[in-house]
């Protein structure tokens, strides 16, 4: 089995391992939990990642004693050179029939190497917010997925927040919503619960969940679609923030990626982008303002927005292979689809 | 000892007690720890202010077996009716020999009561913030206090959240900052010991202390002082948001608050009102616009704020009397002073 190369894709909720052939076939593909090691430690992180190979070696009808040629994990968390020497040097010694060479490298990277090879933006929404631009020889730049507590802007947590404050804001008339709060304020006392602002406080503090309180932007969501102006305001703010990461890192993008026919690639992830139209206005409004400017004028001619159509495991399995040289047909094309794009007027 | 009164101040990080005579002399006054019964619960809330109280009468020479004529006390987290009617229930089981009768106020109910007998604002700015208008009679009508999740803006750990903020946002180049960040990116690496921003991580997440982050607050305060002009500006931003949330209560306020000669009296709590020459800039800014502007035009014509000389326990003593239909003599021109005035232009 010298050449059948492995991918892993270890998420914050669920993690995905799947093994490829050389030519490019996908041989089988397993599903686990959480693997982000700095939430379930690196134990249980490589015990998940080992069941989900060794499984997915099982289902292709391999030797599951007998090594990968390579093992590739685009991971979230996976961005700390000691951290991930560390768990690589673990899984050897743990695992030894696992792999005969192994890779770490971060989800936005891993992503990216879905989508192409030559590098692109990747922008997430969902419960947090992060934007990754990765160069053509995978360098990076970011902005933003420091968490909740420092922004995480434009994800569902944020604009779940964003509600809540506008909210309180106006019942304490410390500062008046931009538009009428009796739809979200409805909403909120659905969703969370509570007949008051004080019944919110078990869910800002002692009961805080993360995810539980960015559900609450999914009833955002539809309350926007049924045209409440204060909801369809929390996304088009949202836009706007979003496409505000991409210009921050718009200075560092290399001028190959720029002047493609379909502009720079933005490789969008994340549950809040299912609200696309809704992201839209603010979104597009932005990324104009950012063409017209002096900075990039002329250089920033569009942009196209993709999804990936397969687990960035893929994108792993790709660059673990490449890391010994061995390069491994990718159909890009069918591995992400572009679902809008947007070039700017010359005049 | 029929006629001696007691008052206690509950607070967040420490409390008072204090005996009081009909004529207003105090006789004794002892100090303990955290009472706010949504931190330490209601047993140790009861305990503390139990011991304190005995220790009071122990050190005005009084038998701690005979009960008070009555124990007012001003508590913070003391505005839930059911929570205060349990906790009143309680301590007259627990510890009859206590006091003769109760009440529990909030702190700023207590706080206005020690500077005044006809109302005022309470406005603090500590580690957290809170603004509380109290109308004569008592009745309240408040603006911010709900946490450092959903703003606190104008504290202690406000200033430092945006200053934190602030040089996350630059370094992602996410949002230009107002002035140089070097000085407090240099405060930020030596006060929470980090050397680059991922270092931050643990103190926003796993070692959150609302207290340390909000103690960063000192560090800017003293870069205000020698010059730095970041610092200065988030104290400016500091003052305008502490003045929005009296303008906030400002259509609430009875006439007669308006009227005398320093206006409307603002009692400022919390330790960031130390730094009063850095946030008087913005503060004074805001409510000029909010005196000119046609809904307060005529009305509001000048403020005055104020700091407590004594424990607000005293306040508390006073309601608790006043209950009873027995008004205790209160010097309230020594009680609190007058640290600025501002009598607007009626041109």
């Amino acid at each position: 089995m010298a050449e059948v190369f492995g991918g892993v894709e270890g998420g914050g909720s669920h993690s995905v391992a799947l093994l490829i052939s050389g030519d490019g076939r996908i041989l089988s593909q397993t599903l686990g939990p959480c693997s982000n090691h700095w939430l379930v430690g690196a134990e249980k992180c490589i015990q998940v990642i080992h069941e989900m190979v060794q499984k997915a070696k099982t289902e292709a009808g391999l030797d599951p004693n007998m090594p990968l040629r390579s093992l590739g994990m685009s991971l979230s968390g996976g961005d700390q050179k000691e951290a991930i020497d560390k768990l690589i040097q673990y899984m050897k010694e743990r695992f030894p029939s696992l792999s005969q060479h192994y890779l770490i490298t971060t989800d936005a990277v891993g992503a990216i190497a879905t989508a192409s090879d030559k590098g692109g933006v990747v922008l997430i929404s969902g419960t947090g917010s992060n934007c990754k631009l990765v160069n053509p020889g995978s360098s990076t730049v970011g902005c933003g997925g420091w968490g909740h507590m420092m922004g995480d802007e434009g994800s569902a947590y944020w604009i779940s927040h964003l509600a809540v404050k506008t909210v309180f804001d106006a019942k304490d008339n410390l500062a008046p919503p931009p538009h009428d709060i009796t739809h979200v304020w409805m909403a909120m006392k659905e969703y969370f619960g509570v007949s008051e602002l004080m019944g919110m406080l078990p869910h800002l503090y002692t009961h805080f969940q993360k995810s539980f309180f960015a559900g609450f932007c999914k009833k955002l969501s539809e309350g926007a679609l049924a045209g409440d102006e204060l909801c369809k305001h929390l996304f088009l703010e949202a836009g706007k923030v979003l496409a505000k990461h991409v210009v921050a890192v718009l200075p560092a993008v290399a001028e190959s990626l720029l002047t493609g026919p379909l502009g720079l690639p933005i490789l969008c992830e994340g549950s809040v982008w299912r609200s696309w139209e809704l992201l839209r206005p603010g979104f597009t409004e932005v990324l104009c303002e950012a063409a017209a400017c002096e900075q990039f004028r002329g250089r920033f001619h569009g942009y196209s927005l993709l999804t990936l159509q397969h687990s960035s495991a893929l994108g792993g399995a790709s660059l673990g292979a490449q890391a010994l040289g061995v390069s491994i047909r990718m159909d890009y094309l069918a591995n992400a689809k572009v679902f809008y794009t947007h070039i700017f007027n010359s005049s």
